[in-house]
């Protein structure tokens, strides 16, 4: 059977929550799922492990979950609250004694580069120095037997890369994170996903992040097995929304690990 | 009497510790005081609260110390383990709704431009958008009553900024991570300060950091009231090592506080 382990490693918005300096009943909540790093996901395939963005809890997030093995990472833009934490991987590079492969689109990467323009402008012979292979996306890619098709979403007038997994011939996972819609293209990449996981950043529209009920409205469009909502800033208590959701979607919370089983079958 | 009070937000070296996937026993030692975030120091005066760096853990110390106001950032350099946290302060901006002052040298602030262009090369009107007031230092300079006094400070082949301060015209700090040696300048800039604080990575020689050896010696010649010794790494265990210190000379820990009375007469 096909199947994929994902953790998510952060589900907040770009400042985190708590909020520093914040006095509202989510910051205070007593809900370890109320507390939200930055917004990043940890995928482990048989022969794969591998993240999506590295946010700048990165090293935390890595404690946290016990993260020893790193072999891709896939980058979906390169806004602060999803880059940070990029060069804490240069300690899975010490451990293998290697490159780092970093997937991301050309707008991207060049975002990433300018950031951390040290590692890829002046590499170093230092086993613990951040070492990379980027590999800049032109289309679908292979990370093992994992098929990746990359999918351009709107985030404002900004473009970021959602990622479809599929594995073994079942589509396994979508995850679109900043996003302010969902286009048509998408939709069709991740119909019938086994887990979709979807920006969702509160209530009330912004500009850059879809609302509720613009996700819920892509989540129907998709028809996945299971939606997981992320990205989701203070004024969303976990328990409260919890009980809103409609049946088969859930707001994802930092450690929460769901296996796909590849049980769904692609129409 | 000029009083100061200072809280370690972190006191360790560019991995943090514990170091992702190491076995080691400082790694895995239930001491609080071995776990350390990187390196950066919160100023509080009575007039005004100011960091000096902003760590990738930035973040997570603020929330830590419970910090809810800044009015200022004080940069030693732009290496990645000094200011991934830099965004961050954003929410000081929001708090305040005003413009972060960010001192540092020229070289220093190039290089957190090139990192964080977004916020110097466009500013966005939104309230929680990091805006920026940067200052290139050029000198001594004023933060409210107190005087600060940069001085240049060798990092390999590289410089950093160490800060001394003054205040009611006692030398109450001098802030000195990240270098390799201390000049006779810094050592007379420092000498006879209330509280010395500086670089002491581990027990053996390293080509960008003092050792223990090398900072007991610049402390011994900078005569101090008190040394506190930062950016260690995990070959260092707290409990060990400062049974061996000298007295007066302490290794700082994450969330130390302490305070400076101004009690020592300027030599």
């Amino acid at each position: 059977m096909p199947s994929l382990e994902l953790t998510f490693l952060g589900t907040g918005t770009s400042q985190g929550i708590p909020v520093i300096g914040c006095d509202c009943p989510v910051c205070h909540s007593t809900d370890a799922r109320d507390h939200r790093t930055r917004t990043s996901l940890l995928v482990k395939a048989s022969d794969k492990h591998f993240v999506i963005d590295t946010a700048p809890d990165f090293r935390a997030q890595c404690l946290r979950e016990r993260v020893t093995r790193l072999d891709a990472a896939l980058m979906t833009h390169a806004h602060t609250d999803h880059i940070m934490g990029f060069d804490d991987m240069r300690r899975f590079c010490e451990m293998e004694d290697r490159a780092m492969p970093v997937f991301a689109s050309a707008k991207t990467m060049a975002g990433i580069r300018s950031t951390f323009r040290y590692a890829f402008e002046d590499p170093q012979p230092w086993k613990n120095y951040l070492r990379l292979a980027p590999e800049i996306i032109a289309g679908p890619f292979q990370l093992g037997e994992t098929t990746v098709i990359p999918v351009d979403l709107p985030h404002g007038r900004f473009t970021t890369t959602g990622y479809v997994l599929h594995r073994g011939g079942r589509k396994l996972l979508a995850y679109y994170t900043d996003c302010s819609s969902v286009p048509v293209e998408a939709v069709e990449a991740a119909h019938g996903v086994e887990v979709l996981v979807l920006d969702a950043l509160r209530e009330t529209p912004h500009p850059t992040h879809m609302n509720f009920d613009q996700a819920l409205e892509a989540s129907r469009a998709i028809a996945p097995g299971s939606t997981y909502l992320i990205h989701l800033c203070h004024e969303v208590s976990h328990a409260a929304k919890e009980r809103e959701l409609p049946e088969g979607c859930h707001l994802a919370y930092d450690g929460l690990t769901i296996s796909v089983n590849g049980k769904i079958s692609l129409s």
